[in-house]
């Protein structure tokens, strides 16, 4: 991708506030909400989940997840008309689920970036049923436009989006 | 569910233009985005997809699916603030997929219905490969805001949303 591609591709991830993760529900894909941050040189993403939701129950039974970030409905392209619904900027990464230890240094960082980006979550971290998973792209793929599709890998990933 | 949170449930889905699909890809879960309607009295979703797409493929091969809609980021609530990224309201509901024949009766309503709601779809109607598919949820669930959350049946689900 060039350098335009690689700047909407940040843009896109670093604008947004939720995700739609998709996990295995006794072998059915399942969508639901999460919001996240980007973490990391390898620009893995954070979420912050509750042990009673069933993304959570899913992400543990089966770690191989998707998640998908969209541009908001209505963004205005360079002409400065609404882009299409059909042609929202989106990407959608394959990842690797991971639970954090709560007693690590890593979750400590990790904690600490998310409630600089989401100060409202405090409180859920006073719950004893919540946990910071990391989700680590194997690959993704970028939907620029109507048509305009691109590939990444993990390495072309953590290369555009990284944020240490 | 209550008359405040059908209405609630009703605008969400109304007021939406695209959802998060969940497909499953070579038995991983996989999440793509796509344009929607709600159709007819059961209130199934209905989407236009292009042939050359992983989602079509996926969905050919296993028609169970989960679609999820979510409020747009920053949804005001009744006291005037912006609503929390966790607390947005969003619903999934997992459905089966099944493409219209494009010869018969009931593609040509809903091509008509969907071109109603996005005109600037005509021009991908032209092209040999897209799809009308509906999706007929066989439950659902709702999450109006944190900790309420709300499972409906196939058959609330089409007495809130019918649409027809």
């Amino acid at each position: 991708m060039d350098d335009t591609l690689n700047e909407l591709l940040r843009r896109l991830v670093r604008s947004r506030a939720v995700a739609a993760l998709g996990t295995l529900d006794a072998g059915e894909p399942f969508v639901s909400m999460v919001p996240y941050i980007l973490h990391g040189a390898s620009a893995q993403f954070l979420i912050h989940v509750s042990g009673l939701s069933a993304h959570t129950r899913q992400m543990l039974a089966h770690p191989r997840v998707s998640l998908m970030v969209t541009a908001a409905e209505g963004t205005v392209a360079e002409d400065g008309s609404a882009i299409q619904p059909q042609a929202l900027p989106r990407v959608t990464a394959q990842g690797d689920a991971t639970r954090l230890n709560s007693s690590s240094d890593q979750y400590a960082a990790a904690k600490s970036a998310y409630l600089e980006r989401f100060p409202s979550a405090q409180q859920m971290f006073e719950l004893p049923d919540f946990s910071l998973f990391t989700i680590s792209p194997r690959s993704a793929r970028f939907i620029a436009g109507f048509g305009k599709a691109h590939n990444l890998s993990a390495q072309a990933w953590a290369r555009i989006l990284e944020t240490a």
